[in-house]
Formats: C-alpha cells, sequence, structure tokens
C-alpha cells in the first residue's frame, strides 16, 4: 500500500491542487439532520473532485448528529473517489492506551487516509498514531484562532511552544509520516515554523477565518507537492457553485506559487 | 438546573465516596462488539451505583465500534441513575466554531454533565464549552503518562507549562464551572497544582497506571467534595467482582481522608 503522502502528492500533481477542502456540515445551515448534511456534502464533492487533491472531514461536525453522524461520515468517506485521500480533522490527544483506541477508531474503523492530533500527552501518545505508518499524522502546531496565543506563544525555554511543538513532531517522523497544522491568519508563523522545519503543513483559516493566502502559500511551500496544504470549508462548502469557488481557490494558490 | 459541580458534590455526600468510574469497553477484552460492551457497561453501573459517585465514558474506546458505538454510549448514559453525573471523557480541542460543536455534541446530543478539553487553543475555544454554565468543564493539566513531561514540563516564562494551563483554567471560572485533570501518576504537581489553584480535581492513573492513592488524595483535597474525583477504569471495568472493587476503592479514599 502507498502511503498517504505519496497518494496526497500524486493527488496533487495530477490536479495540480494544493487544494484541501473542508466537509464540516451546520445543521443551522444545511437541513435535513445527518441525511441532509451526507447529501450536501456528496454533492460537494462531486462538484469539487477535479479541483481538490484532499478532503478534509472535521469530527466534530458529524458527532453533532449522533450515531447518524457517524453513519454519515462512514458513508461519505467511502464516496470520495479512491484517487483522493481523506483527512479526518480530529484533533484527538489521550494517554497511550487511549490514543491507540483513537487510532483505531480514525484508521481502522472509519478507515481515514490521515488524521490531526494534539501533542500535549506527548511521546508515548504521539506514537500510538505515527505507528500507522502508511497514514499521515497532521500535529496540531500553531492555531488559526484569536486564542493561539494565550498558550502556544508563551516563550518555552527561549522558543515559543508552537516550535517546541514542531520540534516534538520531527522527533516522531522516522517513518516520514508527519505533518504539522499551522494557521493561515498568521503568516508570521507559518514562515517561522518552515524555517525550523521541512514536514508538510496543513493551512487553515483561509476563506471566512481571513487568513492571508498569498503570504501563508509563500512562507510554507517549499517545493514539495506536500509542503502546503491548503484547507478551507465554509467558503467552499456553503458557496452557490462550490466547483466554481474551489476552482478560484486552488488557482488562486497556483497563481501565488508560479510567483514564488 | 442545578450545576454539575452541585450534583457531583450531592452524589459524593449521599455515597460518601469520591470514586469516578471510568467506562472504557476494550473489543480485545469484551466480546460482542459494541452490544457487548453496552451489556458489560450496564451491568458494571449497575453493580457499582451505590459506591461512585460519577461515571466517566471515553469518547475513544465507544468511537472505535462506529455508529453502533455512539447508539451504546447514548443508551449507556440515559441508563445511570439520574442521581449520578456521567463525565464524557473526550478531550476536545479546536477552534471557537468547531470547538461549538463539540460542546453542542457532547452537551446537547449526549447530553452529558460534564466533558474534559484540552486548553491549547485558547481563551476563545475554552469559552465555547464553560458558556454551558450548568455543565462542567474539566481542562487537561497535568496528564498520567510518561510522555507528559515533554511538552507540559517545559518552563514556560519561570513556570512549567501545565501550571499556565491551570491558570488559564482559573480564568475561565467564572460561572464556577471548571476543573483541571491532574494525573494520579505524580502526586507532586498535585500538590503543586492544588497550591496554585482551587479548583476540583479529576486524578485518573490511579489502579492499572499505578498512580499513588494515598500521596493524590492528600495532595488534591481541600474540604471540598469535588476537590477530589478519582477516577479508575481498568480495575473496576476487569474486576472479577466489579462492585467489590468499586467498595474497596471508595474504601481506600476514605480511609486516606479519614486521616487528613
Amino acid at each position: 500500500m502507498s502511503t498517504y503522502f505519496d497518494r496526497l502528492r500524486a493527488a496533487a500533481h495530477a490536479r495540480r491542487s494544493q487544494l484541501c477542502v473542508g466537509l464540516d456540515p451546520d445543521p443551522h445551515r444545511i437541513p435535513g439532520g445527518a441525511g441532509g448534511a451526507l447529501r450536501h456534502c456528496l454533492k460537494v464533492v462531486e462538484e469539487t473532485a477535479e479541483h481538490a487533491c484532499c478532503y478534509k472531514p472535521n469530527s466534530a461536525f458529524w458527532e453533532q448528529y449522533g450515531p447518524e453522524g457517524t453513519a454519515a461520515l462512514l458513508e461519505l468517506r467511502g464516496a470520495v473517489p479512491s484517487e483522493i485521500p481523506v483527512l479526518l480533522d480530529a484533533k484527538r490527544a489521550d494517554m497511550g492506551n487511549t490514543m491507540r483506541a483513537y487510532a483505531r477508531a480514525a484508521f481502522e474503523t472509519l478507515d481515514m487516509d490521515a488524521c490531526t492530533i494534539h501533542a500535549y500527552h506527548g511521546s508515548d501518545s504521539i506514537r500510538e498514531f505515527t505507528r500507522y505508518a502508511e497514514r499521515g499524522v497532521y500535529i496540531v502546531c500553531r492555531t488559526s484562532n484569536p486564542g493561539a496565543v494565550d498558550l502556544q506563544h508563551l516563550d518555552a525555554g527561549g522558543k515559543p511552544l508552537y516550535l517546541r511543538v514542531a520540534e516534538l513532531a520531527e522527533r516522531h517522523n522516522g517513518a516520514g509520516n508527519v505533518a504539522l497544522v499551522v494557521g493561515g491568519t498568521a503568516p508570521e508563523q507559518v514562515r517561522e515554523v518552515r524555517e525550523a522545519s521541512r514536514l508538510p503543513f496543513l493551512i487553515p483559516g483561509i476563506g471566512v477565518q481571513g487568513g492571508d493566502l498569498e503570504a501563508s502559500v509563500r512562507a510554507a511551500w517549499n517545493g514539495d507537492l506536500a509542503s502546503c496544504l491548503i484547507a478551507s470549508s465554509r467558503s467552499v462548502l456553503y458557496a452557490e457553485d462550490p466547483g466554481a469557488a474551489a476552482r478560484e481557490l486552488k488557482e488562486a494558490i497556483n497563481s501565488v506559487l508560479a510567483a514564488v
């Protein structure tokens, strides 16, 4: 079996796209419960499949619907074209024995190609995910929300905490399956983390959250097709024409890359 | 509606118990899939209900079973006697909009009385949980696993990171519904966090993980009936007689408290 990052790079190459489309249904915007959410997202996948190199359902949005939400997520995952990897945004973190159960849930029960986690529990926790060598593990480093500064920017022995997280992530990359989540609302931090690390980045916060696309892409891109995965959810999911919105975003990213 | 901590204190008083029983079914130890897990845990609840002041299902273990796991967790939650609060151990953390969805999933869809979260995303993230004033929010502070030292013990401006997390938690306790998770495998840290904070503690790691019950209880207890909630999962869940195991643990905690 090829690894997640091989598949991501192949999809990015084939589609000439660095765009990851988030699949985060909001029950206040999509009628019909879990069934309505599923139908909406299936349509978005169909309309955006030629422009996306990855899909990223966020677990929170599916959990709101209870058991039907998990069933819908499973069905959605199965409906994504096999050449496009699916990244579960779950940001899990717990001690070893429990983290093993989270890894099983993400990689076995839901058969996701990759998953986001937090590093707060340290090495024995992270290892429960990274030992799935053919799956991708994105470690949350610097987040895209205002509260990011509260803990992540604390000085931790001469460096901000998010750079310590990046260092810890690097130490767990023996199988080459580790990446970082670095928010596009803070391109200065994207640049700083890129100077410290060659790991692939997932960059959320572009679109509704107001992240700076151009500055983030310039800061993150290092020539590796997996180095700068730009995630957008609401601005595609709720667009009048999701296919057109995805194409525009893909092209906006590509025009920055063409000028690098 | 009374608050979670009122209900926890009432249950602790009525049962003379500080014991929180974890409901974490392992598919390798319990046959029969989600149905088997549910039956096993329903039996454990029945047999331990006079000794437990709280039940704590960990989301990871139920997620392994897919949609049937969530359905089983819902049924289990409904079967716990109404005078005993249920704390969902989910350790969620994401940016504001997504954290709101996690809060809905935990407090509305699953109707849990309390939930564990991570603070890494900072204030706007934490507030999505604390604004449910009648529910309890346990913020992960110092964990019980070996990897806890990797990030949590980093010096963050003159104090270890876990004490910075405790300070941040304190700032979000305006509604009096915030508590901390502090692992019983590190009683020295339990003491240190207690010196810095009057928030209630949830103390996992007693039992299979080898935590020090006596030292942890002495360090955490401050006279508040919610101050020292001792969590044990595997040593009750897989005991030959779960009721007897829960009673023994409850009495062991009480005998430490009697000597304080």
